[in-house]
């Protein structure tokens, strides 16, 4: 089969994969949800077809192995996620599984000096439990067991979900690699993103995950009648989220590589004829050096305390998130970057599989351009040359790599 | 009974009639829902105790009578409205209409020189069939028929609500004042804003009702990943949404006597991760010069769009009121800070059953300070001393104005 053929074989599993929803009419696919059996049933088909012998471990991570021929235990891993958002896109996760197999298959013959497992991660948005990256945690053996207890929407356990499934959450510590075992990582990801896009860059190499601190801001002034409040009486707390919204846009503005978004503000009482009494919004900031993101967002809350202050305000700060940086593997990179030809470098805006993995063995990711930077949503796209390079570098990467 | 004890009795029986509700634990009275016959029966009492011989019209008006010594067919009337918002305080509006009855109880032996109507509104807060004013625009002869047909939340026709409270929709064109007859109206409120308490001033004479208008503004970005999308290639419809409700703050204080209210923001799709593709924000201005607000909002508009442009946004308006300013007759007015004693004026922010009435015949209305401005709230309040002020104010204009 040539590169285009498998390309085109690649788009079309997507799309049939794309119909296992748990909801009709678009694409819905939590952790463990009824049409991930389906998943599972048409993956390990092309994974027996690819020359990999698939398992489920008892996180739901679906494995592919093709074993090393030396037959030592070393293990070099490729993969990314096959569960979805609400309404989801066809290649958010699912790509890069797509892809390791098509690659596996294009190497069928070619002898590779490690094991290859190509991993379809059970979960790694986050959506039906309120956490993400359960897959991969469980690879890493860094899954925390109190998560079993929690409940879904409907009032599920994960514990209880897992046992759904027909898979036991007992075996959950199994699921990990043994120390040493694995060799490196290797993802490959749409960007979600317009960077390639407006390079006009087919593939980048991605060289870190971002690091991000959310932050839930509150002010408080005093609600009131819109037309019997004079504006020198006013204490509105809009106004003041809307100066701390616009200094937000100006400081990631002058901060090189920053990202910093407002994405939500909830207002009270909220209505037309009554000048807001509270401003809740949330604050999102992102840079891949971790002390920039700290100083910025210190920054941050200073101009906050200071408009509260200014307009006799309260003002409530809640940190929701902080994570650091997670640098790529500087040589599995560089060996990635020489490997296919590709030279362009950026970081990754949203976490990913990879992060997690990262703390376990060395990590390389490849980003496949996103048309119109278009994510978690149903027009998300790629383009047919795009997962052509993607595969192709795949194939040349892996080849070396396990060669 | 002196003044005093008077001052007392009006309170005990705003306390009284806040038990008069349709959810147990707080004040919500809705337009001819069940507790409005307890305040009928109640307020039917305190008028005939106070030489009043009350009548309910076919919109649900409770009227109070005293007749014209001088047989001739004039009126003068005095009035509120008894219905509240949801979870209302104790005074917006039925502190006019308790003040009323105290006054003519006050001046039962006085000889007057027209009759006096105290009117009990039945509807003037719009909220079970989203218009307002429906007993003074029957008053007034200028209510709506089609209006019958209106459904409430729970499928309720108005005409269908007004036959279940006992009377009959076809008869409303019969509560109307013939032309001519209405010699006046006046009305005491709640000022339910602040400046007459920034001020230190018990009462306060209305010059005019504030006009307004109110828009619905639509800024369409591009909604993305917060972390995927940097800060050059996004077009974030929340920031410019800042940006103008910045302005709108601007520019209100710096036009003397205007008020401008955004009230309410909603982002879209308003996640912490996700850069807002779309910001629906309300827009609210009001000036006793119907010029000067006309006139700013054209400008605010102007803002609106020069910045859609600059970031590349679009910009949707939609007009929701266009409400002109109501002026209060000079010469009634007049009189009523002579009567009174009283000579701070002031416009009236909020939109009352005087409005409509000012239509029909000459209109004067007096406020009283609203502590710490509260109002269409559990804790609005009213101070002792300042009803005194009030009725006391009432007593004497209403003997000034009838002798």
């Amino acid at each position: 089969m040539d590169l285009d053929s498998l390309t085109g074989e690649v788009l079309e599993r997507c799309d049939l994969l794309a119909r296992f929803t748990e909801e009709p009419g678009r694409l819905t696919r939590r952790f463990l949800t009824p049409p991930m059996h389906d998943v599972h049933r048409t993956l390990s088909a092309w994974m027996l077809e690819a020359g990999l012998q698939p398992r489920v471990d008892a996180i739901g991570n679906l494995i592919g192995r093709r074993a090393s021929p030396s037959n030592d235990s070393h293990v070099f891993a490729v993969g990314s996620h096959v569960d979805t958002v609400p309404n989801a896109g066809r290649y958010d996760g699912i790509l890069g599984v797509v892809l390791g197999i098509a690659a596996m298959k294009a190497l069928a013959g070619r002898s590779l000096r490690h094991a290859i497992d190509v991993i379809a991660f059970s979960e790694e948005e986050g959506v039906r439990y309120a956490t993400p990256f359960l897959g991969s945690r469980a690879v890493c053996g860094t899954f925390d067991p109190v998560l079993l207890t929690r409940h879904d929407a409907t009032g599920i356990t994960m514990g209880r979900a897992i046992q759904d499934f027909g898979l036991d959450p007992t075996d959950i510590p199994d699921a990990a690699y043994t120390a040493g075992q694995l060799r490196g990582y290797f993802e490959i990801h749409i960007e979600q993103g317009p960077v390639l896009e407006a390079l006009g860059l087919p593939l980048g190499i991605v060289t870190a995950i971002i690091g991000q601190s959310r932050r839930m801001l509150r002010f408080t002034g005093r609600a009131g009648h819109a037309g019997a409040q004079p504006m020198e009486l006013r204490r509105d707390a809009l106004v003041a989220a809307a100066c701390f919204i616009r200094r937000v846009e100006q400081i990631a503005q002058a901060t090189p590589d920053l990202r910093a978004t407002v994405g939500n503000v909830i207002v009270e009482p909220g209505a037309a004829n009554v000048v807001p009494g509270m401003a809740t919004l949330t604050l999102d900031v992102r840079h891949h050096d971790d002390v920039v993101r700290l100083d910025v967002l210190a920054r941050l809350l200073d101009e906050a305390n200071g408009l509260a202050d200014d307009r006799g305000l309260g003002l409530d700060s809640t940190a929701i998130l902080d994570q650091a940086a997670v640098p790529c593997d500087v040589e599995l990179t560089e060996r990635l970057a020489i490997a296919t030809g590709t030279t362009h470098r950026l970081v990754s805006g949203a976490g990913h599989d990879a992060m997690i993995m990262a703390s376990h063995c060395p990590m390389a990711m490849l980003f496949v351009r996103s048309p119109g930077g278009i994510s978690h949503h149903p027009d998300e796209s790629v383009l047919h040359d795009d997962v052509k390079a993607a595969l192709h570098s795949t194939i040349q990467f892996l080849g070396e790599r396990g060669a």
